[in-house]
């Protein structure tokens, strides 16, 4: 039961993003989400600095934005739950570039009022520690957790 | 009680890679660990590939590891459990050159058989996506999460 909610969740994420929603993927957030994202700082705490983020996201991009995730894992017991999942995004930025990036995704949730929000997230990609690169040609096709 | 006993996990994990002791840290993780650590690929599953990856950490330091753990946040419900922290990596490698990094570390636990298992965690430093460069030089002090 709560797996299925948390999927919806996560489904209704995919859809917020891609239509650049802001109210909606801001719905899936608890108030004081600690967040670990793609980019600097190493950490942020509070929802106005993960709305600022997603803003920043849809502003670089021209057109909408193409959001899927594989290989999607939840595990939850209670009023705990934490998914983890290889997201790709791919879209036409506003310089005309295009992108098509894989990123890892670790979500914990909580149920707040019965409503399952994260609390915590974690997105990135892998770093070569040696030469100070980011490792971005990865896909999970080359690569599957299963 | 629960958060007592992560903790204590956490700390017996930080002396096992201070001490560069396999069988210590691997004693953390339960077998089935999707682990998407610092470095490629995105992913990978199994504590045999978690158990290499350590090998890996441990000869590329030619003495002994100074790992800290920061800001350690602890959430815990019946038998499930995540934490989220910063983790200093301080040593000389093989070459000579001393490394002082800081990583996001991400673990979400399992109380299996009645021991708290990492069961997947997520191990990352942030990325300049635009340059494709890893961001090593950002500390906790400039940019707390409290």
């Amino acid at each position: 039961m709560s797996e299925a909610l948390i999927r919806q969740r996560v489904e209704e994420a995919v859809k917020a993003i891609g239509a650049k929603d802001i109210e909606a993927i801001m719905s899936l957030y608890a108030p004081d989400i600690v967040s670990f994202d793609v980019g600097p700082p190493l950490g942020y705490v509070g929802s106005d600095r993960k709305r600022r983020a997603w803003q920043t996201v849809f502003a670089a991009y021209a057109g909408s934005i193409t959001y899927e995730v594989g290989d999607l894992n939840v595990t939850t017991q209670g009023e705990l739950a934490f998914v983890h999942s290889f997201n790709n995004v791919k879209g036409t930025l506003a310089s005309g570039r295009t992108t098509d990036l894989w990123v890892r995704w670790t979500a914990c949730f909580r149920r707040i009022d019965g409503v399952w929000l994260v609390v915590h997230d974690h997105v990135s990609v892998p770093a070569d520690i040696e030469h100070g690169q980011a490792v971005l040609n990865l896909t999970p096709t080359t690569d599957p957790v299963r």
